[in-house]
C-alpha cells in the first residue's frame, strides 16, 4: 500500500510514541485521584512528593539526569555535544482542588516523552535539553518565579492549600527557601523555554484546530469599583428619589461587557464578584462593591480599555446620583512569546499536517516568568468544550501526541 | 391685638397641648436609649416593659383606663355616654435596633395627647375611645394582627430580637399566648381606627406639605430570581462564548427600574440583594439570585409590572444564553384606607389651615391588620431628608403638633 503524502511527510523526521506517551498520562492520574476521577494534588502535598518520585525514575529511563534545584524544582538534564546554554521544556504536575488530569500533566509527560524519542532515536543535540517539572504553578507559579528572581522573601510565609507554608514545601521538595536567590537564571543563561499545554479554553475545539500558536500570556488588572447611593427604605423612597447603588452597578456591569467588545482585538473584561450593603430585599443598596478584571496581551490596550470603562462609570455615577471608585488592587504582566519560536512552531505544524492557529493565552503558565529571561514559545492543545480546573477536563489522545509531536520537532529544530 | 385667620379658624375648636406632647416624646425617649441617641426599644426587651409602665401612667394622667388585653396589646379606655363600639387610635412603642425616636413614638404619644386634650377641654364623646399601644410592631406586628386573628401557632415559637420567643413576649406584657384568639375582634366592634405616624419617606418634606392623607399601606410580593448561565474561566473564556449569569442579572437590574418607571402611578420596585456562584473576580458567574420586591396600593398593578418584568427577563435570558427562574416567597396584602376618613382627615387639615396631599405608605403600619375589621384612616407628618430607622430620624415639633390636631379633628368629627 502507498504512503499517503501526509505520512510521507512525518517520516521526514522522527515523532514521539504517542500509545507510551497516553499510558503514562493514565498511569500518572493515580497520584491524588479523586472520587470523581480528577486529581487534588495540590503542590507540596504527599500526592505531589510521590508524584515527583514517579517523575524522576520516568525521567531516567527517558535518559535525563534528575535533580531538584535550590528552588524545589525537579529538573532532567541531557547533556548536549557543544558547550551551549540548554534548551528548556516542561510545565508542572500540582494541581487546583479537584482540579483534571491534563492542566500540567500534558506538558509534563510530553517533555518527558519528547526526550525518550530523542533517546530512542538515538539523537543527541548541540544544546544541552533541561526537562523542568516547575513546582507549585497552580499556587503562585513559585517554581518559575524563582528562576527568574521573582518571588518575594515575604511569600515564604505564605500557607499554600496543602497546609504548608511556601517555605516549608521547598524544604518538602528538596530545596533550601533560605538560599531561593541562587536558583535565579539570568539572561542569556538559557537558550529558549518550550511548554506544551492544553488550552483550557474552547477556541481551538470550536475551531476544530490540532495546534494553538500561542502569542503570549495575557496581563491581568483588576480594580474593586465602589458604587456609593444611600441605604434607604424601598417601600416609602419613590423611585425618583433613589441613590440606588444596586442600579448603578448594573448599569455599570452592563457597560463593561459592552466597552470591552466594543474594541477590536481578544481583550475581555470581568466582573465576578459583587458585594451589597446593607443586602436586603426591602433596603435600597446604599453601596454596591464590585470586582472588574481586564485581560488582553497588550498592557496598553488593557489602560485603554479601562480608560473607557472608566469614563462611562463617571457618566453613570452622575446619571443615578452614586459615587464611583476604582481601587486597582492586582497586576500581572503580559507575557509576549517569542516571534522566531512561534514560526517555528507554525512551521513545523504545518510540516506534520496539522491545522494551527495563533491566540493568546488567557490563563497564566510558568512560561510567563521564564520569558523575564529566555525567549519562549507556547504550543496548545485542544481542551474539549474548554473545560479546566475541573474533573472533566479533557483533551483527545490524538491531540496530546500532536502537540508533543510539534514540542519534538521544535526542539529539533531550535537545536540547528 | 387682632386674631389672624388662621388663629381663629384654629380657635374654631379645641387643639392639642403641642408643648406638653413634644416634651412628652422628649421624656419618653430615655426608655432604650442608645449611645448614638436613638432607640433600641426591642419588643418584649426591659426597655420595652419600663416604657409600658410610662404610658400607663401617662394614659391614668389623660383620663383613660389602662388595660392589657389577651395578646399584650396596651389599651387605655374612655368610656363615652352612649353604647357604640369604640373608636380606637394609637400606634406602638417600640422600635428597631438602633431605631429613632419618632416612628411609633409619635403616634403613640400623639394619641395620649388627644385624649388628654379631650380631658382638660372637658369633652366627653358620645363614642367611648381606646387608645392602642400595639406589641411588637417591628418584629411582625404581632398585636395589632392578634386583634385581626392573623397571627398563626407556629409564630409563637418565633425568636424575637429581644431573645424572647413571642410567647415568652406576650406572657411578659401580661398576656396569655394560648389565649391569644380571645383578642380577636370582629368586624363591627370598632367604630374606627385611626394612626398618626410619620411618614418614613421625604415626599412630604420634599413637596414642603405638613400633613399626608395616607391612601393605604402598599401590598408587598417578593421574588427569587435566578439566572443560571455557566461558570468559566475569565481568562481563557472569549467575550462572545460566555454564559455571563452576571452580565444577565445587570441587565435584569436595569430593566427592573426601567419597567416600573414606565407605567404612570407612584407604584416601587427594588433589587436589592444579591448572591453570585462562585463570585471570584477571575471567574465567570454560572448563577446569580436576585430578589426583587414590587409595591403597590393596587395587588393588580404589582401583577401588572411583574408580568411585564418577567416577560423582559425572558428576552434578556434568551439574549444572553441563560436561564431565568422566578419563585414568589413573600407577599403582603394591600390594605386601603376608608375613602371617608380620608376626605375627614383632610377637611381637618384644611380647616386648621394646614397644607395636605394624598399619598400611599409604602412601609407597613398596624392599621393594615385592622383594616380588615374595621374603617382604618392614617395620618402621615413629614420626616426630615425621609430618614427612618436611624437614629438621625427626625420629625419638626411644629408638624407633630399638626399631626396631633389633625388626629383631635378627626376623632371629634368621627364622633358627630
Amino acid at each position: 500500500m502507498a504512503l499517503t503524502g501526509l505520512m510521507r511527510r512525518r517520516q521526514q523526521g522522527p515523532v514521539v510514541n504517542g500509545t507510551r506517551l497516553n499510558r503514562q498520562l493514565e498511569t500518572f492520574a493515580q497520584f491524588g485521584r479523586t472520587a470523581s476521577g480528577g486529581l487534588s494534588r495540590l503542590a507540596y502535598s504527599d500526592a505531589d512528593l510521590e508524584a515527583r518520585d514517579y517523575v524522576t525514575t520516568l525521567m531516567r529511563t527517558a535518559g535525563l539526569e534528575p535533580t531538584v534545584d535550590i528552588a524545589g524544582n525537579l529538573i532532567g538534564r541531557r547533556a548536549g555535544t557543544e558547550s551551549l546554554p540548554p534548551i528548556m521544556f516542561g510545565s508542572h504536575i500540582d494541581s487546583v482542588p479537584e482540579g483534571g488530569n491534563f492542566d500540567g500533566q500534558v506538558g509534563s509527560m510530553g517533555a518527558i516523552e519528547v526526550a525518550h524519542s530523542l533517546l530512542d532515536n538515538e539523537i543527541t543535540l548541540r544544546h544541552s535539553i533541561e526537562v523542568v517539572i516547575f513546582q507549585n504553578e497552580e499556587g503562585g507559579k513559585t517554581g518559575s518565579r524563582a528562576m527568574s528572581g521573582e518571588v518575594q522573601p515575604e511569600e515564604l510565609a505564605l500557607v499554600t492549600r496543602s497546609g504548608f507554608t511556601i517555605r516549608e514545601g521547598v524544604r518538602r521538595l528538596g530545596g533550601d527557601p533560605d538560599r531561593l536567590s541562587e536558583a535565579r537564571r539570568s539572561k542569556g543563561e538559557v537558550a529558549a523555554y518550550l511548554e506544551l499545554h492544553i488550552e483550557q479554553g474552547a477556541v481551538l475545539d470550536r475551531a476544530n484546530i490540532d495546534i494553538g500558536v500561542v502569542e503570549g500570556i495575557v496581563g491581568i488588572k483588576r480594580w474593586f469599583v465602589t458604587f456609593d447611593g444611600f441605604a434607604n427604605h424601598a417601600g416609602t423612597t419613590p423611585m425618583d428619589q433613589r441613590r440606588d447603588a444596586m442600579y448603578a452597578a448594573a448599569r455599570f456591569t452592563t457597560m463593561v461587557r459592552e466597552t470591552v467588545m466594543s474594541f477590536d482585538g481578544r481583550q475581555v473584561g470581568t466582573v465576578g464578584q459583587v458585594d451589597v450593603t446593607p443586602g436586603a430585599p426591602n433596603v435600597i443598596a446604599g453601596r454596591v462593591r464590585l470586582t472588574l478584571e481586564i485581560r488582553d496581551l497588550s498592557m496598553d490596550r488593557i489602560e485603554e480599555v479601562f480608560a473607557a470603562i472608566q469614563a462611562k462609570a463617571e457618566d453613570i455615577a452622575r446619571d443615578t446620583d452614586t459615587e464611583v471608585s476604582f481601587e486597582q488592587y492586582y497586576v500581572s504582566r503580559a507575557a509576549p512569546t517569542d516571534e522566531r519560536l512561534r514560526a517555528i512552531i507554525e512551521r513545523n505544524a504545518t510540516a506534520l499536517g496539522y491545522s494551527s492557529m495563533r491566540l493568546p493565552s488567557g490563563a497564566g503558565h510558568d512560561a510567563q516568568s521564564i520569558a523575564l529571561l529566555a525567549p519562549v514559545g507556547m504550543i496548545f492543545v485542544p481542551s474539549v468544550g474548554g473545560i479546566s480546573h475541573s474533573p472533566r477536563e479533557f483533551s483527545r489522545p490524538a491531540d496530546i501526541e500532536r502537540g508533543a509531536n510539534v514540542l519534538l520537532r521544535t526542539v529539533l529544530a531550535l537545536d540547528d
